[in-house]
């Protein structure tokens, strides 16, 4: 018998905890250093972060409950669908069963609303009026301003200067939350200034927008502005968790047992730590999981970057993260996956690559568009050019099903839609979309600078 | 105790039948004339549409199965949520409950889909490869194009020419989806290259764009292309009535008893007929239940036009309808709710609106877009500007409920989202939009036509 295309939970099925896999992981975690190669106190990240997210940054408890207002809000949407994705699968051929965890549905598009709701939740408790963030292609900025506007909170977002001219679309959608978007580097901060002075023509990048966003949050004299990051940082990780949980509950729900393969796209890795962290809870505890983190072969943070000690931002603002990085000045190729054009990756993703619990792939460009665009055309969700990433990866592995005659199970995460992103597609369709190869020496010139900092092995 | 946020169901639970309110009516429906003023006969439709539909159109059967390869399709993405707003009840202060059924989480982000997909299968399964249509803003074109994508057939969009150009985003979808798109007027068809040698800088018209499909299908010589209507149409009204029938068993679901008043946005007749048709079946049966179609004040078909025979198209291509008409010839103000602005109305909704069951209301744009941003900003949902019309709708009723101090239930269809759309949003906050004013004298210049057509009543 047909099983269902799609697996919905009511919201009393819903998780109420997140899980913290840094109860969990194998060997040591590498701690943020300061300035002076020395673990750093909380008391150091407090202008930055709000004390009750800093201590979620640190926590090794396991379970960790969803505040009650958090929940109310994440309702509007969660639990998402799990959606099989039959006519896919048909037109490939393959006797994988293939799943999508859609995202997508969120109002702002994409899974980013999963920690923005939280963390601003967390800053409102804690007397914060204000909060500033950068933003690459957008997804997280909407998400963010979609989050304060729920909350009452006021929100500036920093957006790389060639997303914000190649998307005009997002800005009037953070406008329409109330939020203010201004391109970056601005006039508006030191760090953007000293840039412009440099470079009047840069692209921009996540790191300097970061780098604003900061000092923007930590220059307020009110001191009732923080800042926020939309990945890579643990309590990120942590918020995102709950498209796992859903999914796993899901997949009892219709009696799919055995998992094979979980895949996602990795930027910063939130969505990817999301969906994954949960069943890598069980590979620790034994589970045969082949775990796919994607990423762009222009961005190639965890498959060509060494593991390193930098900094999360191009103005040195943050941290020392112990992390996969490019080095922190490594400015991505103009790939329209923006989301996915940044120099480093979650400490808690890299960890669980350097204890091999899970690999990573990546794939350019001009696949990921062709991957999408089947997509589109058989499951009819046109995908972010960040997931399209994911999408590329799971027509490999359903082809090598394919040839192995295997019926295995997939299972992966469509992080958001792709609607504010059709100038990609329309590129791609003219052909004017290119790869781009990056040399061994150039990405060695870039991660050159990190041999300065403490080596974390 | 708090209710649900968000009601679902799951796949089993959704309908799989359409409710055809024609079986219920009160009084005679008046039938389609042809050019000689007698009624039409199904052959006289068989050159634009397949007999299948054809036998729907007429049809009086009150449920009418849903075929199993469309709910296959419709399971992407249905049932849909109905979700209670509480947090825009709060912002109000109203002691009415006020829910809304989600239609924006559709791959194309409207309701449009649910006929789209029904009328390409239907096509298909005639033995029909190619679909051509009109589109204004580009919900219904870029609906087609995903259904006609995952039912493996050619489709082409005639969009007017000046939404073609503000709306470069609608294309690109359609693109994606493997639809062609082409500003209409063209030189593919003999009305457009007609209107082209006369007006060669003409910004375009719905009307001109139906001639164009129109004539696109009944002219290729290989009889396998048909013309595919997105609103106004009996069968179409019956393929949305699914978002009704699901809001029952939705609202059953959480042991709401009593609904009080129903409200859709109206344009053409769809998403209106779709959520109240199943309500007004209960009206007819002796419900007490206030069903109100809301319109733009800049094209008030249902409050300010008489009820007439007309076309629906400026080039006189379609049959004489039964209808609330400004008269073929009526161009709408250039409101951002491209959707709604339509000369004229679905016979069915119409035929309710004469008889009583449902009532109209005419909005100006600037309180549809407070509305939407007011709900953008408390539900997070940016609102279509159609869709816009019945939220400052709701916001009316939910304040006279407040100062009734009556508990009322109020439900509503939130038809789309609105990030195709954001311009209008820009617009708005850059005060740039203005209400238009439409003096009697001006419509009665417009109905005049209609005095030479035959007398409905």
């Amino acid at each position: 018998m047909r099983k269902m295309t799609k697996i919905t939970l009511d919201e009393r099925e819903m998780p109420k905890q997140w899980y913290n896999i840094a109860a969990d992981l194998p060997g040591p975690v590498n701690p943020p250093l300061g300035p002076d190669g020395k673990p750093i106190g909380p008391e150091m990240l407090a202008p930055v972060f709000p004390m009750n997210l800093i201590e979620q940054e640190v926590s090794t408890q396991r379970w960790i409950d969803i505040p009650e207002k958090v929940l109310e809000i994440l309702y509007l949407w969660r639990p998402t669908p799990l959606v099989r994705a039959y006519r896919l699968e048909e037109a490939i051929g393959t006797p994988a069963r293939i799943y999508y965890k859609n995202e997508s549905i969120s109002p702002a598009g994409s899974h980013k609303p999963n920690t923005a709701v939280a963390q601003a939740y967390y800053n409102k408790a804690f007397g914060i009026k204000r909060l500033t963030t950068e933003t690459g292609a957008g997804q997280w900025g909407s998400a963010l301003a979609f989050a304060t506007s729920l909350l009452g909170m006021e929100c500036r977002v920093y957006m790389v200067r060639v997303s914000f001219d190649q998307k005009p679309y997002r800005k009037m959608m953070m406008r329409t939350w109330g939020a203010d978007c201004v391109a970056s580097p601005s006039n508006e901060t030191q760090a953007g200034r000293d840039i412009l002075a440099e470079q009047p023509d840069t692209p921009g990048s996540l790191g300097i927008a970061i780098s604003e966003a900061i000092e923007a949050a930590v220059t307020d004299p009110s001191g009732e502005t923080r800042y926020s990051l939309g990945s890579v940082l643990n309590h990120v990780m942590l918020h995102q968790t709950i498209i796992g949980l859903e999914t796993k509950k899901q997949l009892e729900k219709i009696n799919e047992k055995k998992v094979d393969v979980v895949i996602g796209c990795a930027g910063g890795g939130s969505n990817f730590a999301g969906l994954s962290f949960p069943f890598i809870s069980d590979k620790i505890n034994g589970a045969d999981i082949d775990v796919i983190a994607v990423e762009p072969a222009s961005c190639p943070t965890l498959t060509r970057a060494p593991y390193s000690y930098d900094h999360g931002d191009v103005a040195r603002m943050t941290p020392l993260l112990a992390m996969y990085s490019l080095g922190h000045t490594f400015v991505p190729p103009p790939i329209h996956a923006g989301g996915l054009r940044y120099h480093g990756m979650s400490p808690l993703v890299s960890h669980t690559l350097r204890h091999g619990l899970i690999r990573a792939e990546a794939i350019h460009q001009l696949e990921c568009y062709d991957a999408a665009v089947l997509f589109s055309r058989t499951e009819g969700i046109i995908p972010a050019p960040e997931s399209s990433h994911a999408v590329a990866s799971v027509i490999r592995e359903a082809n090598r099903a394919k040839e192995e005659g295997k019926e295995k199970v997939i299972v992966f995460n469509l992080s958001g839609h792709g609607l504010m992103d059709l100038v990609g597609y329309d590129k791609f369709f003219k052909g004017e979309l290119s790869d781009y190869a990056l040399p061994q020496t150039d990405l060695e010139k870039y991660t050159e600078i990190l041999r300065a900092y403490p080596d974390p092995l």
